[in-house]
């Protein structure tokens, strides 16, 4: 694997990251030749170095730089991954540009020989997740989100693609170590005992319980196969709160390194996931009960909403297919398959955010252990639920009330 | 397409063949320097010439020489095909020798200029679809077949392979233009009005009838989803009873040009429906009842015998995956969708056969307009059955006695 590295990269600092950018033609209406850069790295993430840069003389004048590392950051280098995926994500943000431009931030370059991306810094909009901790609500993510999953997934299924183009796409977006990661981190580990399970202590017994649910890991098998063999659309295949910036007004959809093709489901119930995450740890993030009522009723009202966006802007693709080869009837058929496994889909992620490696804040970060207790609780029964009875859920209203019917098992009575 | 071609690609002719075979050397322990050589082309399939070669001095020194044609054979240089398929099926042949090479004919080699394999003459053994149209019971065809199947694709999954290997095999195998002929001829065009769908006059009301239904479209257009989508495992791709040399004792799984990762339901699916093709064409084909009746029940016993065989020879990939990851009641759920599929496939390959391009010879080879319009409006009326009940399938027993329980609407009453 390391044998393809390409000679030229050498990862970048805050030092050298000055003569990177004057040296780049591509930045040239950015930076001028004397332009004294500063640089900082503010990669939170587990798999890249992210540096924000810009002229001293005048920071909106700025990019962000993000490079891959041959390894995984949070494990170091026992754990090599290749760098090849920022050319997977270049590409993949080139597709999510074409088909919505509004949602993708915009992209200078793609660097080969640094495995490097040269991007917009988004100064107006900060990570989803950390504003959902504050309960800050977005009114138009949910428009926005629907409406970029119906663009990027349908127009890169065989829906819109030609035979040959698709199957060609599918072979330039084989992603196998990222894969790996999802395959392990969503649908294996978290299901069994291993030290890559950092859940807190409090909610052993249900987590025990839960990987001791033959039943459920049946259910979860048969997502894992579905993730592994399903090669139906172009997935951003990472798509939670924090790939996601926003504001009040705009929503941009970053970091799809984990691009494959595979089952639409998987990026509409990541969303889904995360937005249910954020739900149960508002169950004790707010003293105020009307406070809290009011923002758990934005997130149900934003899945719902997502939902229902994603229908109507699928609607376009629907309306070209041909109606003999796919009659309405298929056209249910096919939505209803994706809204059922998106429900399973959600629940893989949101047991994984809650008992595996790379925990959601949402839960992990709340002080107070009976509190976490409670909303970690809450997770894995929303999760079980909708992994258990997907394929009783007709409609998205029909998901949301049997999520918003689970209660903690914490406090163990 | 054609910009690819290999310079040095010239179609064979009988006389050029000699100076060809004397040229290689993997060739040079049957035939020697001064042979005489002697060649005939008996390629009745579509896409490629066929030579069986043999030393004049000693008829037992004999290849077989397929090479890929840049077009299809039947419809002429205005259906372009790539060559490059010679390479996919040389390929496919190095699996199927690896895990069933009782099953596969010997190749020795594969010369990338010309898309030619030279492979083993099979001299002993006769195209199945022949003999079973003569009424010639093969005994061992059905444990054969189901050991071939379960080897082949349980082997090349995701239940054994590496998941980087697994994902760099399915771009190897990246198909797209004879996926295209089965998307078109078995999925598409048989449910529509298009001049390539050359059934006999007789039998348009019941033709017209299916084609207006669309429910069964519905469930049309799910099946070739399946296969568009679903990279399960290497298929062969075009399992009929045409693709199988066989006699008393072998079984020579032959011709895997359309392999592709796809759903092994579609391969399982294959051989069975043309069993019950032949199945339908012996509703007529004896006039003696016994002797008519008794080879429909050696057919519907090798379906049955076929599947338990799939299924018993897939049991030592089971025991070899993880039971936490992969539990016992997913192994339950794996096999059922693919004998569910297996008969939403079957009825797609039945159905494509008796209306489409590229009919059957069992049914279209029957000389009485009344006799042939009786098989093929069961062959009909057994897909329809077997298509639109296919979830209530739990055993193989069911899905026979589903199809033996259908008869032919023709006459019309």
């Amino acid at each position: 694997m390391f044998g393809n590295l390409s000679p030229h990269y050498r990862p970048l600092t805050p030092q050298s990251v000055g003569d990177y950018v004057r040296s780049r033609s591509e930045l040239s209406a950015i930076f001028q030749p004397g332009d004294d850069i500063q640089a900082v790295e503010v990669g939170d993430g587990n798999l890249n170095l992210v540096f924000k840069v810009w002229a001293t003389a005048d920071p909106k004048r700025t990019v962000v730089l993000k490079q891959a590392l041959p390894y995984v950051r949070l494990v170091g280098d026992s754990w090599p991954l290749p760098p090849d995926r920022a050319r997977i994500e270049a590409q993949a943000l080139e597709i999510h540009a074409r088909f919505a431009p509004q949602h993708t931030p915009k992209v200078y370059f793609y660097d080969p020989d640094m495995y490097l991306i040269a991007m917009q810094n988004l100064t107006e909009h900060i990570i989803m997740r950390k504003g959902m901790i504050q309960g800050i609500k977005y009114p138009h993510f949910a428009e926005h989100i629907g409406l970029f999953m119906a663009r990027t997934l349908g127009n890169t299924s065989d829906l819109v693609l030609d035979y040959r183009a698709k199957k060609l796409e599918v072979a330039r977006f084989i992603n196998p170590e990222l894969c790996k990661i999802t395959e392990d981190l969503v649908f294996t580990e978290p299901y069994r005992y291993t030290d890559r399970n950092p859940f807190h202590k409090e909610i052993e017994p249900q987590v025990l319980a839960l990987q001791a649910d033959e039943m459920l890991r049946v259910e979860v098998a048969a997502m894992k196969e579905k993730f592994m063999t399903q090669a139906q659309a172009l997935l951003h295949g990472d798509l939670h709160t924090g790939s996601i910036m926003i504001n009040q007004s705009e929503t941009i959809v970053i970091d799809p390194e984990f691009a494959f093709y595979g089952p639409m489901a998987f990026d509409v119930g990541a969303v889904i996931a995360n937005l249910l995450l954020s739900y149960a740890s508002h169950e004790v993030r707010s003293a105020d009960p009307d406070k809290r009522a009011d923002f758990r009723k934005y997130l149900t009202d934003s899945i719902i909403q997502l939902w229902q966006v994603f229908e109507r802007e699928f609607q376009p693709i629907w309306n070209q297919v041909d109606p003999i080869n796919m009659p309405k009837g298929y056209q249910q058929h096919y939505m209803l398959n994706i809204l059922q496994d998106a429900a399973g889909m959600a629940a893989c992620k949101m047991m994984r955010r809650v008992i595996g490696l790379a925990g959601v804040e949402d839960i992990r970060g709340i002080e107070n252990v009976d509190d976490r207790s409670i909303a970690a609780s809450l997770a894995l029964n929303i999760a079980q639920t909708l992994i258990m009875n997907r394929h009783f859920f007709i409609t998205i209203e029909e998901l949301v009330e049997a999520a918003t019917a689970c209660r903690p098992t914490y406090p163990w009575r």
